[in-house]
């Protein structure tokens, strides 16, 4: 995997897959299932900045297990495997 | 239950049951009652950070039970059970 | 009645009763006489805070009678009581 | 007239009263008028406050004659009489 | 002409009448002909000011000559006449 | 030309003419050709201003080459020639 | 290539390019390939600033590889050839 580093407050985090659910026999395809969802944190961000530009620090580190939102994260592909981009005050709680 | 611990000035509640209410013989879906309900703070976030970097102190502590808005809080499921995580500051009051 | 303390610079307010009134024999609900309505303030909230974390005192205190505009407050009900909850900045006037 | 006071930099106003205006034979109701309108400052508010809590003063006061802006005020009615409540930095002018 | 002083950082202005253009035997009429105008500064407001409440001096002073945008200007009518009150941050040159 | 002076961080740019593009014998307006257009600073305003009001150095310089964003400008004619207003930090680049 | 110096926190880069991509047989146009996309940074801007006047030094710098966003650049042509200019806190990762 390629070292990458999120500006500012982002973090790298990588979705923990889940089964894909089936209802009354339809399985209800990955897009369509809207709730907030675990992910890994892979890597912090170069880190946000008070107004008086002092670094501020991360409430999660690498290893840790969150919740995302729905939205607010952005899904990048890296060496064929998604991960999400998010800034940490969208991440939902650290499980 | 899994440890949780929710981002900044967030708190983890849970929704205080309440029956089906019928009217007229047709009990309404939960979905459909939008008013604001009872919750029980289960656990304090990491604690929201003033412009000077300092903590803010959470008006609300474990245990209290207090009034949500119709809307603002994030619904998640943890070993099947649901439970809302919600910035304190968008709380109404505490019963 | 419960005990209930708002969170922030809100403030836990009772509507003044108002007749129904009555336009050429039909009975205006009240949900469509769309004015400012005077309330009675119950309770006070936990407080705002400025910038420095200094808590900022209230301009009104329980007894007042305010005038709260059309929206922007929140009704609740306690033991089948309607109550509002509203952000002090957003009430017009002390009576 | 009930003593009224304004919350923050609001102001009691009382619109100085204009004869309906007739175009070609048709009145204008008061609602269709839509142009600045002068009115008289009755009631000051309990004051602004800047960012380090210190009070704003007024720049309008008690018995000037202003301008309000087309939308911006809410009307009140205290004792059958019509008055508005608006926020200074909305009102256009003193006269 | 009524002596009026502008609230805060708006300036009283005055249009520089511009004779209807006439296009292919078409008079447009002016509230169709949507773009800058010049207008003349007539009177200073009571002054904008800093976060720490020191008056910001005005950049334009009575008699200049300035350029407004198509939207962001007020039109008041005084004795007939019309005026605008706008921003001074909404005026866009002196000319 | 009249001497102008835009106001505040706002700097005054004549556009840079382009030929007419024809494409598949169709030429295209000026107005359907949305894209970032270089300009030449003609002049600058009175400089923007700090929070604690000290003047804000412009980055750009007259006579120097900018890019503008397709949309943030306005269009001002002075002695029938076009020229463009637009707030420095709406400017893209320096050529 | 001209020398290009964005203004402020933004900065020139030039996208990677990808092959199109074939799904099924159909090409599908780069315009809808909607996901973030590499990018390598050609020229870092004049610099933002804090508060305080003071410049905020680039995250990146010229040669690394970036993680754009689907939208939030602007695209320039300078000598036939494409750049983006984004300011950096829209940067989602440096790779």
């Amino acid at each position: 995997m390629k070292k990458i580093k999120p500006i500012g407050n982002r973090v790298l985090v990588k979705l923990v897959e889940e089964k894909e659910t089936i209802k009354g026999g339809i399985v209800i395809p990955e897009s369509a299932k809207e709730k907030p969802q675990e992910a890994k944190v892979i890597a912090l961000g170069t880190g946000g900045k008070d107004e008086n530009g002092n670094l501020i620090p991360f409430e999660v580190k690498v290893g840790d297990t969150v919740l995302l939102p729905k939205y607010g994260s952005t899904e990048i592909k890296i060496d064929d495997e998604k991960y999400q981009i998010i800034k940490q005050d969208e991440i939902l709680a650290i499980l």
